[in-house]
């Protein structure tokens, strides 16, 4: 076990929670450096409030509904994020845009995982519509979070390939494995301090080649 | 040697035709059921004319600069290309818009290469643009021809990783490397009489799974 001070992660769900739950357990292996120190759910009936509550995790619902705008409710957000000395805000399927009240908040501190190879395919629905385009390829996206839909600094990416028979279910269940490989990676190499944001490039220190670019195994 | 009657090919080019020379050797070690009937470029200094003389193959320059309109030089293009029976048009770095005029010629004959993996990263400097977004993943893509700009069916991608060094230079060659592989391969599976296109999906009988996805050996 590290002695190292572990990286405080908040992480913000509205559904299932399964990339909570890739996180949960890469930090219950002690895989990566870090841990959960708060569960925020914008959604009650989020199952990643009883994923939370099952690992033991602090978690909240602060409810959306209950805000005449987006700049009141991310103030809420923001609030309980700070009271918990989150270092790193971990957006796991939270279905809500983002303001600039948050983002000031947490600068170059907030991340995404995004279900398509960026910059393709940006928005909803994004297997369905690399299916509808007819790639040879899709896979998932970690990324910084900007003022833009899924337009910011690139952290990590994986690929997978789409095959003649997939459905949005098969190939979403596809890059759903990836992306529960690639989002707890991507937070240990921040965990560790190695990443820096030039431009709009990423940069790894010491990186191995295959720490930011994953390939789900040869066809 | 197959006995069966080879695709004829008009291979199009305006410079150096590292692309054409792939398919020229694929079609001389007899990988490809394919004979290039025409090699045709816009440009008397495109290298391309001289790999084709070299290979004895038939070959010829139009210049679009003798030409008043897009139109008037694309008539000019087809009808070289219908004089010799071509049935398959192969743009292989070929630096002109495709009008309307050709497209009609040769619906759904047109195939393209394209040093991105569409949707990402259409038009031209694409390499230095997948560096400057700092994506983790490039390729290639060869697609029908439509009237859009590398918006066509997509036949074959091959995948790429970019590397941290990686300047616009080792990134395109990397990307060459893999577009040398699927562009005669795509064209064989024209020559099999195996590609059909419903909507925008282009749809291979009998495929393997590696065979319209290709990703270059794992990292």
């Amino acid at each position: 076990m590290s002695t190292n001070r572990k990286l405080r992660l908040g992480v913000l769900a509205s559904g299932g929670g399964t990339n909570l739950q890739s996180i949960v357990d890469q930090c219950q292996a002690l895989k990566i450096d870090a841990e959960i120190v708060l569960v925020l759910c914008n959604n009650p009936d989020a199952g990643a409030l009883q994923r939370a509550e099952k690992a033991g995790l602090p978690n909240t619902c602060i409810n959306h509904r209950d805000f005449a705008d987006r700049q009141s409710f991310d103030r809420s957000v923001v609030a309980a994020l700070l009271k918990a000395d989150v270092e790193l805000v971990v957006l796991a399927g939270f279905m809500r845009i983002i303001s600039e009240v948050f983002l000031d908040a947490f600068p170059q501190r907030i991340i995404n995982i995004h279900p398509s190879l960026l910059p393709a395919f940006p928005g909803l629905q994004v297997q369905q519509k690399a299916l509808d385009y007819g790639a040879r390829f899709s896979g998932c996206t970690v990324h910084f979070v900007d003022n833009g839909v899924d337009t910011g600094p690139i952290l990590a990416q994986a690929v997978v390939p789409i095959l003649a028979e997939d459905t949005e279910e098969t190939l979403s269940a596809r890059i759903l494995q990836q992306e529960h490989k690639i989002y707890p990676h991507a937070i240990q190499l921040i965990a560790e301090g190695r990443v820096t944001i030039e431009q709009r490039q990423v940069r790894i220190a010491y990186a191995e080649k295959s720490e930011t670019a994953l390939i789900n195994p040869p066809l």
